[in-house]
């Protein structure tokens, strides 16, 4: 079996067809529309947690595997696909950085943007403690984004790597579900337009969610839907 | 520098002494008490997201780190001072299995109990949709590990992991913060009991926490609390 990803529309699958695109490795791309909401029953019948990404391939062992969870996709690719690229060596001197911000992407940025877009359509009211600190800790965390790209271009330093492409989402699409305003974190939208200008990014984009450009600026995302609709 | 892991007590950071014992690798051990519920501001100071754990080393580089972020702490650990024991090459049947569930604790599993810790507390009712997706999300999560380990003594298939150590932690001491009535899983507290058995987590739990027998049943926080004090 060829490597097969699973992507569902507008959602944080995004990613795996971007690192392929980057990687310049072959696959073959299925992609699902949300029904309603959520994903289809044909994407849920893949694997238990009916999630996407979920990735299929024939691994090195010989096994046909199912696999799903974003890092630990991006993970299997880049070392079975990809010959280690697009992450870094335990040798070179930003290893520490590039293991810091491909963990940080799903272990914080993703799950306190995910948090905050369920406090923000709960009833909890806005001066609930847990849903104030639910807001505070997203807007630290991307202070420490902004601050993160105003030194270096990418989040490991100078070399682009796969923990972009595991924390673009989170402050691109997912906005699309979270509104975040972006507009006080002018080095993140300068970071997402060094992002839009990577070939790799637009082929991925086009290829997943055609007639969907990249969210990639400030605008809120009623005015994004419409960009998109008009 | 040698190897120096800094550990918030009672908290997630009790997996990185887990791991050095478990490698059996010199580390030093600097351990912090909550002041009153948070980090204290000496460790505050070590990493700007002031969260543990953190660990600070002499890079294969010769940079001097401090890294944070379970995930990346461990993965640092692990190829930089375990030669890669605990997790599985890209060659072993089980690598798929592997990184599922070593990435599906941070990404998935710790996320759910935080985000369902954080909406008990809150205010939003009981009848609030988003509350509720938050509790069956929780329970969906339990059923598919209580699942898995019914299938395979570790979560990664027969070889004890990293995957296990990165998942213990939101299976007992998180149920402190976030109340989890795991008797509706028994092979969950199968494993857990595996786990209390290893002389590595004794010896860890030990160090990090001591006088905190590991909260592995299936009592009530307060139960587990009063065992405790008394």
């Amino acid at each position: 079996m060829p490597l097969t990803v699973h992507h569902l529309r507008v959602s944080q699958s995004e990613r795996i067809p971007w690192l392929c695109e980057e990687l310049e490795i072959p696959y073959e791309l299925v992609t699902y529309t949300r029904s309603p909401l959520l994903a289809p029953p044909e994407l849920k019948a893949l694997h238990p947690m009916g999630a996407a990404p979920v990735i299929q391939d024939t691994s090195p062992s010989g096994k046909a595997i199912t696999l799903a969870e974003t890092p630990a996709c991006a993970e299997y690719i880049i070392n079975v696909h990809g010959g280690g690229q697009l992450a870094l060596p335990p040798s070179h001197p930003d290893y520490a950085d590039y293991l810091y911000w491909f963990h940080f992407a799903n272990s914080n940025l993703q799950c306190q943007m995910s948090t905050s877009f369920r406090f923000s359509r709960s009833n909890a009211t806005d001066d609930d403690m847990f849903k104030k600190t639910t807001v505070d800790r997203k807007a630290k965390v991307l202070s420490f984004i902004d601050d993160r790209v105003s030194k270096v271009p990418w989040l490991a330093g100078e070399e682009f790597t796969a923990a972009d492409i595991m924390s673009v989402f989170s402050l691109t699409t997912m906005r699309v579900f979270a509104p975040t305003d972006l507009s006080g974190y002018p080095n993140i939208l300068k970071y997402l337009e060094r992002v839009g200008e990577r070939p790799a990014y637009k082929r991925s984009m086009a290829k997943a969610d055609p007639g969907m450009r990249p969210y990639l600026g400030a605008e809120t995302p009623k005015e994004f839907m419409d960009s998109i609709k008009g």
